[in-house]
């Protein structure tokens, strides 16, 4: 056994140090890359057209329909092939907000800032706000029929800091050396659930859907001045999405608002709100689609390079920097790919293939549906892998961008030592534009974790931060006008050449040791 | 003449070092001062109120009236004299927003961010968006018979810039030596309009009031991520809040929405917006009025020292910072007084007048009233003064506060050198809070330019920045969470001394060499 281990050691070893050699790379090609996609980029031209015409694409709506068919078609037009949609689910129902206003009607007028949360039912009326101070499920028997026909509030007042400290920002060398010596990530502790207070919160919700209040009213946990971050409705059980649903129609409003409401409450006045929201369900067949397209290889056409991003988002503003900016940098890759194959007359060895995922916002479920139709057997709820099917074998890679606007600054390995060299070498002549990081790090919250989870490389980019989470990701300003034209192109660049790269060398990409069954 | 000069010279001379050496700052005061204004603060109490519960305060409109109401109510129970309110105008028309909804309803739904100006009129009704490319009178005339029921969109699109450096800000050492070492202030030249452009101004004005679009809309000129800066509408000729007004509704858009509408126009794509707008004009008599209430003074109860603050405010938040911050710093400058006159004993020499005025945002309207009242004689349509009446001889100084929510760091001597070695006197005991500076500089924009214009001494203090400018000046956000207690309470306890040293010396604060007849 030591023997084996020490053999294995040294294949290793010898393999590292080939690779390190001699992992070509491509000048020609990255030159045309570069000229496609630096100087005659696309990119937000792409991105306008998926934000502020088909923006928001929340999975189930028909504006993601919508959204959908146009990249079809574009991919189509610019000469991209077998693009077709794959299905998954069920999802559970569509929705779309058709009308929202909601205003202060007592003691006064004033219009809200606030958006419901998706899955929220259609509602229309006025009626007093009440604050539920309930910490126990004790707590709760006070205000049993006194919430019907009320705005129910839950959270306390949050004081809002002044911006004292700037809301963007890029990676600096200090940054960047974190990732950079980052050691082998170990696996992640379960979240440890309070169950005690799960109960509550079950209670709680058990509660409202009895009583049937107009709305419940959160603050939006962070922002400010007007931004406000939204994302789904829940219920005491189950997915608001879900077939048989009870969802309370649920709102969350700009935190300055929500604090004017509930300090008036506490000086002891009666304060009213109204409430106009129409909302459709949609999607009855639950089925839900994710957006496939390649560039054929040749001599090794049946093995495949993937990459892609989600393509959903959530609801609140046009999905710019979640995901559209992914969204846009792949398909803004592939048109680099098909211009720098038609001017070089080289064609990719293995298949290229893009995937733009839905149901990402709701748990990777387009990607994950993609992994259980095409390579691996999954037991009933669960996401780790039974067995592996054959096509799992036939993907070097899967690139993914989800990370904001923000452009590269390297690459995130997920553990898996035996790439650096490979993307070291790639990296270098991108060295001009900043991206020269690589961390064995993991980064999570993303569809490459799908293709990690079934032992397929599987790779997120290291992005600068810019107003990612300050500002856009799952927000009302989650919109066009919060990307970042050059960072998006320089990404582009980048990926469309590590597609190349893979595409184009004798080896699949090495792999992770697995633990998976069957493999 | 020459031998008068000198006397003179040597008269002021000897004054300055006389009250160099000797002005009298009463430390058993400040302590007692200091307890109420900095232990037992109130002023968050009163913010909020003015705020929270009497916000936003338009001047004409019904709010301000029952925050006038509030005010009056609230400084008799405190137990200040001779609480009244004076009149002053013809100030125009109310107007109060009582509805406002607006969204895109094509190519898809989505609700915007966005504010009427004020004296908007109510409109109803759905329609496509225009862009006016018009740069002169002749490019108008292809826009004819093409408005009506229409948007029109007037601005270009703005560049959204993520927030790199820090929105706030207090000052530092740099800054305040700036100030400390301004020099003695020269009159300002003129503003040279650009008379051709108001000539386009006027005939694109005409235009739309002929034609008679839905509405107007324009960009939030700053701000951003959802803080959106409005203030008034215009009209072609005249005020819009003039009778016999022909005003267009007009509409502030939050930039990332008005720029997704432009972008969608310049690429062909047939926009249609939805506006439910419905505007009280109120307020027939035209006549608005300023609060006043006063402490009465003992042995010179003829002479006055006032100080004060605008209570009027623009209409899309609460008008906190603006200026919320300067009447409750003002208001609770008095109640720290009367508390400490009744703790301490000490009656004040001078009579203490509170003043808050309304009409300050369309130009210092309330406080030229009562000058006009009580200190002056002015030509028709001016505020130069043509002599003085006797009432001006017996005002000591006024004080006034309306940067924001910051806290005092010193104060602008208007050019009035006689009176620094005063207020050196009087801010050293404050340095433990930061409040030292004294500039020979102006500062302008707000009331006390009314008392300085008729020759009275009229001082605005130094504030801390924070986000003013940035943010909430006239803007969606000026509302409560951007209030500083610490900040409020802080300028509320040095204004306090400072009208209070100002009732006890022997003589009024000096004033500066006067140009105006009759004087």
């Amino acid at each position: 056994m030591r023997i084996t281990t020490l053999l294995i050691a040294l294949l290793c070893t010898c393999g590292l140090a080939r690779l390190d050699a001699q992992e070509a790379v491509n000048e020609d090609i990255n030159t045309i890359i570069r000229k496609h996609g630096l100087e005659q980029s696309q990119a937000m031209e792409i991105a306008g057209w998926m934000t502020d015409v088909y923006g928001p694409r929340l999975t189930g709506s028909p504006m993601l329909d919508k959204a959908t068919d146009w990249a079809q078609k574009t991919l189509n037009e610019w000469g991209m092939k077998n693009v077709h949609l794959e299905e998954w689910g069920p999802f559970g129902t569509g929705w779309e907000m058709s009308h929202f206003e909601m205003h202060a009607s007592s003691p006064s007028y004033w219009p809200l800032i606030a958006y419901p949360k998706a899955w929220s039912p259609s509602v229309k009326g006025t009626g007093s706000v009440i604050y539920m101070a309930a910490e126990t499920v004790e707590d709760l028997a006070q205000y049993k029929g006194k919430l019907k026909g009320k705005f129910v509030l839950l959270d306390t007042i949050r004081e809002v800091k002044e911006i004292w400290e700037p809301n963007a920002k890029r990676h600096d060398a200090e940054s960047l050396l974190d990732m950079a010596n980052a050691p082998m990530p170990t696996p992640r502790p379960r979240r440890n659930y309070n169950l005690g207070a799960r109960g509550f919160r079950t209670a709680l919700w058990e509660l409202m859907e009895e009583e049937k209040p107009l709305a419940i009213l959160d603050r939006s946990y962070k922002g400010d001045h007007g931004t406000v971050f939204v994302s789904s409705a829940r219920t005491a059980e189950g997915r608001s999405r879900d077939k048989d649903k009870k969802v309370v129609p649920q709102v969350t409003v700009a935190v300055e608002h929500y604090n004017r409401i509930l300090r008036n409450l506490q000086r002891g006045i009666d304060v009213k709100l109204s409430i106009d929201m129409k909302a459709e369900y949609t999607n009855p067949d639950e089925m839900e689609h994710n957006i496939i397209a390649e560039i054929p290889g040749t001599d090794l056409k049946d093995e495949v390079v993937m990459f892609g991003a989600h393509f959903d988002s959530w609801h609140t503003a046009t999905g710019a920097t979640d995901n559209g900016a992914g969204s846009t940098v792949m398909m803004e890759a592939a048109r680099i790919l098909l211009e720098t194959i038609k001017e070089s007359g080289v064609q990719p060895r293995r298949t290229l293939r893009l995937a733009l995922w839905t149901g990402e916002e709701q748990g990777l479920l387009g990607s994950r549906g993609y992994a259980k139709d095409h390579f691996a057997v999954f037991p009933p709820d669960s996401y780790t892998p039974q067995s592996l099917k054959p096509e799992q074998e036939k993907i070097s890679a899967y690139y993914n961008l989800d990370n904001g606007t923000g452009k590269v600054r390297g690459i995130y390995l997920q553990g898996n030592e035996a790439v650096a060299p490979i993307f070291r070498a790639w990296l270098q002549p991108f060295k001009d534009l900043d991206a020269s990081t690589v961390s064995l790090g993991n980064t999570g919250g993303t569809d490459h974790l799908t293709f990690d989870a079934v032992g397929i490389p599987g790779f997120q980019f290291i992005q600068e931060p810019m107003a990612y989470f300050a500002r856009t990701h799952h927000s009302n300003m989650d919109n066009f006008d919060h990307l970042s034209g050059e960072d998006l192109s320089q990404a582009a660049t980048i990926i469309a050449s590590f597609v190349f790269h893979t595409a184009m060398r004798d080896e699949m990409l090495p792999r992770k040791e697995s633990k998976i069954d069957g493999k």
